[in-house]
């Protein structure tokens, strides 16, 4: 019961989807993370179902870790080999296996990414709304409970998941959910799956709910003098209950990176929402006009239209794209980023004193924010050769994520836990991340699924070497 | 450890909170289901979480069930004591703890009622919207992850629960969630909990997500020649993501019930939508223009306002009170109900069979149903004194829910599996209701919390009896 026996087995058995080789170790030690390299032993590139689990059954005769891949996108270390093992990488299943129209849903194979998912559905009329920062795979969107701008109307996974096929730890495989749109029926296993990051399970198959592509897509920009005008707007939309379906704060030194990246992005450098509003062209005047209103009340400076769709395209482009405008405002820069969300009441608190204190650090830390859901990011820029100031961001991102908690919220609106937010599970969740661990070891008794990701537990004999402190920083590429 | 220890406990503890007067037991040992009287052996009447933490210990310690009680509205058994031990009624936990305007929810006690919790909300503009039939309490309207007639544009109570409180199987006070709108913070244990039926811990506190009242709210009835009309016109709907905020099939027969129950009630004996329509008033104007045109596409005959507060209540009152309507039509009889739910494109298909297998049978059934979710209810009237009525009762029931699941649904949309349904959770679930059953073992091992519901497992020497076979039919007050 080896790891090297599990390698040898794998090999055998996948022959050349099993593969040891040096590039392709390399490409799965790092995500996007600020974690170091953490090397697989080796890596299996399933085409099945069946792949999955002769791979999972494999592992478990061998007690050798699992980690699936999806795109590698993940801020927190989700994706790494902490104690090596093999990689699953889920891209060869990406395939869309059902568009069923008249229910508005889709099943689809975990590998495929939400921008390959856009292009399949591009003329069915249909859309799947949640678009994390990067074209993270569907299954790895859905293991960490991802959402994005969208999310202020359309949720997040948790909310657009209906059905999962899951290979359980010990190679066998269940279904959870159905294709109705409720259920009383039991204990909601497709909601416990959603957010466990591959711990408990391997997801090989996704019903993911469709909406109507909108008749009407109106998007505008919108300045302020301050962040805090912006947030007060943002309260007052969230608490009318308008239907937005999208509502991004982005401040000064943000926009500052946008110019910096995009040369023809012009807008003057104070803090900005951003704004979508889908809907018929009615319902989207008149929300318009009430948010109009609630921006001037609060000493906004008036929309800025892009109504075709590439003026569009380009506004949610250079959002998406926050992590390298951020990294343009100080090349060479690494970037440690922040992902607490707060109720909506607590919202302008929260920023505020986050900015007061950012105002006092020689450190620069772009603010954008999903705000409609309480949700902000700082994306603090960092020379990662100076030990000072690793410790100076650790200490800001740490207090954020304190205050979060003080304020009611979360530690993490969107991005999860993997290995790089274990540190913070005791003081948000109490004996409950105890419970967490014990349904980790019920269904995963020897601790072979992603292991040293949202829980902590001992790991038969396999004990996890303590992180090097500088693993506990970040480096995201798209916040 | 016996019972009768931890009776004996339980009293000392408690003094006047328990009680084990044949009045007391006789309330609780029945729930609106057609299960056998199941007297438990004691009941605690719990007025803080403290007292709760209190009972489970003892009897966490005694090996004695513990059966949590809301309003005794459950239609599965929910409630009931089928081993003995002492029920939990929650009734004196019924406290409002706060409503927070500004975030838009609401921290309740689990034994508030949906109309009391609506009265304390009446003055402030927001709203609880889950309505089912029953007065249940909150705490049990989680328990069963309960839906009612507003589900279509505002979820189910897995979709409006925030957070919770929970005391676990060895008197563990866990909080799960937060106040914040998403969250991608570990397991998400609030979504386990909601629909765990009391078998995994008891619920203390529960934050709700509430709403603005509408601007706006438009009701209606639409009368159409066959059920199939209906049915057309409610996939239209749905289909065309039109945001309907209720969406009610009223059969024929059902009809002539509420004409029966309610002589002031005088729409004609044909099929009926019950629509009602939130929003701004320009929002609904549109929705209702948009739904009048695709019922007058389906041969629907014209809608029938009911704008006054006053109409608009009838026309729920009526609806929420099917039950009784339905017994008006065969006075003495027995209620057997079903709550399955299906794929909207399927649901014309599953209501059609039925139709044509009620057609053919002696027995009258009454339809309603949440049609906008896929969720219909055939309401058997079955005379319990003829077992031929009854096995032919049970035989409809029974092959509509195998039909549900072949058309990839749900035996049960909002009223849960109890001990009623659990004769289908391996056809519906597969090897999933053993992962559930794992769960259940590992969180309460000794299985104390509401034995014999939702999962089957041993129980350490406690063996269930066999139901008697009357067991398995049902009468349902509120459906």
């Amino acid at each position: 019961m080896t790891v090297e026996t599990a390698m040898h087995r794998l090999r055998e058995h996948f022959g050349g989807s099993f593969s040891a080789r040096s590039a392709d170790i390399d490409c799965h030690s790092q995500d996007e993370s600020y974690f170091p390299r953490c090397p697989p032993d080796g890596v299996v590139y399933p085409n099945s179902t069946r792949d999955v689990v002769d791979c999972v059954r494999i592992c478990a005769d061998e007690l050798c870790p699992v980690i699936p891949w999806g795109a590698g996108t993940s801020l927190e270390g989700h994706a790494l080999a902490m104690t090596g093992g093999v990689t699953l990488d889920m891209s060869r299943m990406d395939r869309v296996l059902r568009v069923n129209h008249a229910d508005l849903h889709v099943v689809v194979q975990p590998g495929i990414t939400r921008k390959a998912l856009a292009m399949e559905l591009r003329d069915t009329g249909l859309f799947f709304p949640v678009d994390p920062g990067a074209d993270a795979t569907i299954g790895g969107m859905a293991a960490t409970r991802a959402s994005g701008t969208t999310a202020v109307r359309y949720g997040t996974l948790r909310d657009n998941v209906l059905a999962l096929e899951v290979v359980l730890a010990n190679g066998t495989v269940i279904r959870t959910g159905s294709s109705a749109r409720k259920s009383a029926s039991g204990y909601d296993l497709t909601a416990l799956f959603v957010g466990s990051e591959g711990t408990l399970g391997i997801m090989t198959e996704l019903t993911l709910r469709l909406y109507g592509q909108p008749e009407s897509i109106r998007a505008a920009s919108c300045a302020f003098n301050s962040v805090k005008d912006c947030v007060d707007a943002v309260i007052t939309i969230i608490q009318l209950g308008i239907p937005i379906a999208r509502l991004e704060l982005v401040d000064a030194t943000m926009i500052r990176g946008f110019r910096r990246w995009d040369s023809d992005f012009n807008m003057p450098e104070i803090p900005h929402l951003f704004m979508e509003f889908h809907g018929s062209p009615t319902a989207t005047d008149e929300d318009v006009r009430q948010v109009e209103k609630i921006t001037r009340d609060s000493g906004g400076q008036g929309f800025r239209w892009a109504s075709r769709a590439e003026d569009r395209k380009t506004l949610w482009h250079v959002r998406h794209n926050a992590y390298y405008a951020a990294k343009a405002l100080r090349p060479d820069c690494r970037v440690m980023t922040t992902d607490v969300c707060v109720p909506i009441s607590r919202l302008a608190e929260a920023i505020d004193i986050t900015l007061r204190e950012l105002d006092s650090s020689p450190l620069a830390g772009p603010i954008v924010g999903h705000v409609g859901d309480g949700n902000f990011h700082i994306t603090l820029l960092v020379d990662d050769t100076d030990p000072n100031e690793i410790a100076r961001a650790k200490g800001i991102a740490n207090r954020i994520n304190d205050r979060a908690l003080e304020l009611g919220g979360t530690m993490t609106g969107e991005h999860g836990i993997g290995a790089g937010k274990l540190d913070f599970m005791r003081k948000e969740h109490g004996e409950s991340w105890d419970v967490m661990a014990m349904i980790k070891q019920t269904l995963d008794p020897d601790n072979i699924l992603n292991p040293g990701k949202v829980v902590r537990i001992a790991n038969d004999g396999r004990p996890f070497p303590a992180l090097p402190s500088s693993a506990r920083s970040h480096d995201n590429r798209s916040v």
